[in-house]
């Protein structure tokens, strides 16, 4: 008979581990916004009056250039947001918790600019054809999106192929940037030449088009914006920042969030591991066994839990419902403290998830007969005509 | 005083430099069609019932796949022709003469596909803007293909920034392609990095969609189609028939022809070099003095080119002449011979342009007039659906 390791020492050592991927993820995002000179949003939720829950919670931790914004959301002048996903899946908990914070702004006076990215979601590889993400983006995306409860006047949904005239403000802006620089930003590796040209023309052309959308002629013209993004996103805010000076536009202002974990604790909630995330279109019971089999931040011991604790900060079952979810703001407390064990804390989130899903379901039919009310059509002709 | 050299030694060193030029000229094309596999159009010329006049007389000297068309061109079938230009300056008679060879084709049934890429002379950096290549194109450009006798039935003109359907075609082809195997294919340098991604994109998608674009199932789906080029334009062949194979698509040929010289004798006719060039819409003085001022195969010394003649395959007066008017086939002896001088053949060469130039712009205002007849708006939509 082999030797059992003593349950009391897996779960110490199970608890350490934990204990130091928090510090580290922390560490991460603190470097992050040091190295990339970000501010902390504590100052910003401090001074506004009505911040966001993002905000409040530190889950939006850094802002690039915020102050460009807080006039005009006070109330004095026109502000715009655009915040898109590549539509390879169902929009999940990870796309809700941006589009939460989007509404806010739009709360705030924004108009919101979505640019659903099929193009995007073909040249990275993660569909075989552009009319395989398109349908995912009308289907499965903007239905959610729209039954989050955006409203038609001052929200503006587009599907990248079925809005081609990005192309020319892409050439535009992409005839004041190189590889070189687009290979820096991004931190390409040693394989770029095997890139095809669209993921680089995307990237240094079509993304940056979308963000500056709102400032061309057609949709108002100059004025401040925002671009919620997670950090791995930042070189597109760099790119765009750059490109509106050409321009002559205001440099768009960025939010930037910290992941939400993916259930399956592997790194962020991803529809490229869908066993990371509850989709706002999946089924009671594919939810529920997700919720049920996912990583925590608990303890193989009970009594080890209760004594100690766990690690709210690293659970994903804790982010899901301390962001998703009211009544829940006591909860790192009672996770911290062993007063509520994984069990009963993935119960509760059962029936959380559960009855969202539900509701926002039952949204989608009526949703997506508004489909036509939110996309933009407006032709893009001032760049071609002066 | 200086001893000045003979006119007699001048007048032999000039001639010897010329021949040099036209064997050195003769020898790269014929190497060229070597290299790359390309076959000769004479045996061509003698098989088809009406050869082309480029083809005739070895302008249009070698081809890839030609045969592919040969039984579409007899009556048996559907098949296209595509022949662009990017329109950094108006129409030239080294376009021109492409587009001779693209009438004749119309005439032997083709339908016609010319894509006027103003995206190509703003990426390249020709223009400063894309407002200023479309503004070229539509009031220098299609006016003059229109008025050299394009039936509009049968000839579907579009400007990149007007049609920019074409991004959905270009991002699905460059997919399947390598920054890599672009560099390779033409030959990008050192400085390859400094490339805007537009350029790239142009390059491995833009310019692949357009030749393949009349086997779009819009346009009639497969089928067989020429492209009409310069030899310098091999890459985007080879890599449009690597392209249409992955497509399903039949591989389009290809013809290649011979620069027409420019009258500074310095390369190509080419409207980065406006002194290179007769344009279409050059006012008849213009015209004149370039012709006037222009390099020729002739002689310093007019009684040694009266004895041994000039050069004629080097001399952009004579190439001017034999490709452009009507009898005069003997004008290469006369000149090979001496029968004919500098002064007498510009002087005759004038009078041939300025017919032409006045001709030619008579018919220009009623040919903006049609030019809506000629544009092709239609909708590509086949790729997204299915």
């Amino acid at each position: 008979m082999k030797e059992q390791v003593p349950i009391d020492l897996i779960a110490e050592k199970d608890y350490k581990d934990k204990v130091a991927k928090r510090d580290k993820e922390s560490l991460y995002y603190e470097g992050k916004a040091e190295e990339l000179s970000l501010k902390s949003t504590k100052r910003f939720a401090e001074y506004h009056p009505n911040p966001s829950k993002s905000i409040l919670t530190g889950i939006t931790f850094a802002h690039r250039d915020l102050e460009s914004v807080v006039q005009s959301m006070a109330g004095e002048g026109p502000w715009a947001v655009i915040s898109g996903l590549n539509p390879s899946g169902p929009l999940h908990f990870g796309h809700k918790q941006i589009f939460e914070e989007v509404l806010w702004m739009q709360k705030q006076g924004a108009e919101v600019f979505i640019p659903i990215t099929n193009d995007e979601s073909y040249v990275v590889g993660k569909v075989k054809s552009l009319s395989e993400s398109r349908k995912i983006a009308y289907d499965k995306v903007i239905p959610s999106i729209i039954a989050m409860g955006f409203s038609p006047e001052k929200t503006h949904i587009f599907v990248d192929s079925d809005y081609p005239d990005l192309y020319n403000l892409a050439i535009d802006i992409s005839k004041h940037l190189t590889l070189n620089k687009i290979y820096k930003v991004f931190g390409f590796g040693e394989n770029k030449e095997d890139e095809n040209p669209g993921t680089i023309f995307y990237r240094g052309g079509i993304q940056l088009a979308q963000i500056l959308l709102p400032q061309y002629e057609e949709f108002g013209g100059k004025r401040p914006s925002v671009v919620p993004v997670g950090i791995d996103q930042y070189p597109y805010i760099l790119l765009a920042r750059d490109a509106a000076l050409k321009k002559g536009f205001t440099p768009p202002a960025a939010t930037f969030v910290r992941f939400e974990e993916g259930l399956d604790g592997k790194g962020k909630m991803s529809a490229s591991r869908p066993g990371s995330a509850i989709f706002l279109t999946d089924n009671l019971e594919d939810a529920k066994r997700k919720i049920k089999s996912a990583y925590t931040g608990g303890s193989p011991s009970a009594a080890f839990q209760r004594e100690h604790g766990g690690v709210p900060e690293i659970c994903p079952i804790y982010q899901l419902r301390a962001y998703h979810f009211p009544n829940n703001d006591g909860l790192k407390e009672q996770c911290a403290t062993g007063k509520i064990l994984c069990g009963e804390c993935k119960k509760q989130a059962t029936d959380e998830v559960s009855v969202y899903l539900a509701e926002h379901q039952a949204k989608l039919p009526v949703a997506k007969s508004k489909i036509d009310k939110f996309l933009l059509k407006k032709p893009i002709r001032s760049i071609l005509t002066k």
